[in-house]
């Protein structure tokens, strides 16, 4: 613990937006400074590293009732409530995660995490190498799912928690929290790992490769060193985000939010006959690709696609998946949904089966939702009654106290 | 015809390249212009235009064996044979078209041509706009699939065709032959739809704005008059390319080809650990976006997509296609293919619902085959032995000669 130093902001006085049933309220994160270097799996070494945290809920005294949530792409350890700072800043997963949810903060203390190589205060490309003086930009290591599982023990360790009630998470979240289960099999008791997958097919890499060469060739790139110019890969980032949002939606949901509706026709209803924007969905995506750009690190973008791309556990082991999954200890719950092409529902039926071939405890969800991946960011009844239900019997394997009330898309 | 001049360059001694059996041999293109004014769906005037255009086969004296072979996004009027002109250049559809095949020219005669706006020979954008000495660049006013059909029948009155034997054509192409049946009910005898649609989806729409945005956004675009700086998007097209790449393949068939085999390993088969090529995917992806942006103009690919999303014959009737299709004659085939996740068989159900709910003669096949999008350019047997099957009892509805030959995929 001597070579790790915690720092939290004091919590201002923000009582001005009121805070939600179900809602843990307004939260800061910690930086936790961790100053023994971290080999990574490339063979470079990060000398030291910074995570930023945040905690809901309190850790019992037999430290039993300790959640890990590790986030998607774009995400952050901001994973509920409000962020003190800014107040319009509702967590990624609030819907999930709280007094009465799913994952009930009444019960279980629950962390999030930012992955080194993220832009939200965590160490990465946008933080400055001390070596230097200057933000690490290009020169930042390339990291892998492992990489952040190993940066994520020690956490733990600094929490003095010896095994997680659960780790669990979405999409890259669920490949780290199938990662924990190979890389720490003592320290998960349950796994819990939703839309998502234990290797990307060629698609997904094909998609990712197409992100990064939309912001790696935008001139702004700079070959990764845009800080110092003062300039940002805008463009780039924005096709980007744009490729990548299509992939999260699926074509019935795009179909039924946007469908062929017209933004803002020419008299007689006609089109203008340009490229501006003609339909509500070229709108939607060009506004979403650019608010991304504007607060997403281009070269997190790419160091976070390369670590999806390389994730595959069956790797070291012929590519036979359910050798990877040996030693595993945990349960699992896996969750797919049908409209998911993404990753979709195969990727986990292939975990699944893994798993059944070790005799592992295995409980499995396939959910007929509309959204696509997004879906496993949103509140389907059913899928969150599930999550609820598999959380319910994980407290009272652990002796924690019974369910005091329920919140949520569930309440 | 006073208003039209049709010039045909010779063809040169191309005796190095063995014609194979089934081929139509060397072939040259005949650029034919067109003086009359062309009044566009945007109420813009192209003055005059020319058209770029192939045969094959010979016209019978009724004029009754023609045949109307429309080409997709990237394709052009060099349907079949080797270009006598870069004998290394095989026609798109040549598996199709040629003495013997499905599309027999020893009975039809066959006739592609290239879409004004596109980059092959007929007016588009990098031909020379006769008001200003200059390439017409982004001033080239934007068309649509109708356009087409209007610039084409001049050209069926060009060669005296009163009524095409078929009209047809693939995605794009697939478009095109279902406009000429709305559009000019007369002159089809039978509309061959593949792998096409009646209009884009919400899906297919933003994938078309990601490749625009991609190529508008690329400093070297120059919005649009690139050619007087002496430079092209060749970044923006690149992506653009790749993003399109993908959309044509099935998930399937990438997994198949390209898995997650890595190019050229690091020693141990360990990962480079950085943004060049890892893995097969992305070198294919690359050398198929760099070779595009090679060759194929980025202000025709604007143009195309934007013709693409535009196309939508139920618009002007409510949105209902069965009452956009009241006045068709033609008989129809459609194909669809079901791992196209671009054109699903879901677009062309829809179509032939429409077209039943009129009474029309349908014949429709979905061909379980694991290419995607890209299977109506390949060389399927069931799917080909449908089309030549199709071909047959117009031949012999119309008492052309029979078949003397098969050759190419049902050989």
């Amino acid at each position: 613990m001597t070579d790790t130093s915690v720092s939290v902001p004091p919590i201002p006085d923000t009582t001005l937006v009121p805070i939600p049933t179900g809602s843990v309220g307004y939260v800061s994160a910690a930086f936790i400074e961790f100053n023994e270097p971290l080999v990574l799996s490339s063979g470079q070494i990060l000398p030291s590293y910074t995570l930023a945290v945040e905690t809901y809920g309190s850790l019992n005294a037999e430290r039993s009732n300790a959640v890990l949530v590790c986030h998607a792409l774009n995400a952050s350890h901001h994973v509920a409530g409000i962020d003190a700072s800014q107040p319009d800043s509702i967590g990624w997963w609030d819907n999930m995660v709280g007094p009465g949810k799913a994952v009930d903060t009444d019960r279980f203390f629950v962390i999030g995490v930012n992955n080194i190589g993220s832009c939200f205060g965590s160490t990465g490309p946008v933080t400055i190498n001390p070596e230097t003086g200057q933000p690490w930009g290009a020169s930042f290591p390339l990291l892998t799912v492992e990489d952040w599982v190993h940066a994520q023990a020690r956490l733990a360790d600094c929490f003095e928690i010896a095994k997680f009630a659960a780790v669990m998470g979405g999409s890259l979240g669920g490949m780290q929290a199938l990662s924990w289960a190979i890389t720490c099999p003592e320290r998960v008791g349950d796994c819990i790992v939703i839309a998502s997958t234990a290797r990307l097919s060629a698609q997904n890499i094909a998609f990712n490769e197409v992100a990064r060469r939309a912001i790696i060739t935008d001139p702004d790139f700079r070959g990764g060193d845009y800080y110092q110019y003062g300039v940002v890969p805008t463009h780039g980032l924005t096709v980007a985000r744009m490729v990548g949002h299509i992939t999260y939606q699926s074509d019935e949901v795009m179909a039924e939010k946007f469908g062929r509706t017209q933004r803002s026709p020419a008299p007689g209803g006609n089109f203008h006959y340009n490229y501006d924007v003609e339909f509500e969905v070229e709108s939607y995506l060009r506004y979403q690709g650019e608010k991304f750009s504007r607060y997403f690190d281009a070269n997190t973008y790419l160091l976070l696609t390369r670590a999806l791309d390389y994730f595959d556990p069956a790797r070291d082991h012929g590519g036979d998946l359910a050798r990877a999954l040996r030693d595993v200890q945990a349960r699992f719950l896996l969750v797919s949904f049908t409209t998911d092409w993404r990753f979709a529902p195969e990727h986990s039926r292939e975990l699944v089966r893994a798993l059944l071939k070790n005799k592992c405890d295995v409980s499995y969800a396939e959910i007929d939702a509309p959204h696509g991946h997004d879906a496993f960011l949103l509140g389907d009844r059913r899928y969150h009654a599930i999550v609820q239900g598999y959380y319910d019997q994980i407290a009272m394997r652990l002796g924690l106290p019974a369910r005091e009330r329920t919140t949520g898309v569930l309440a």
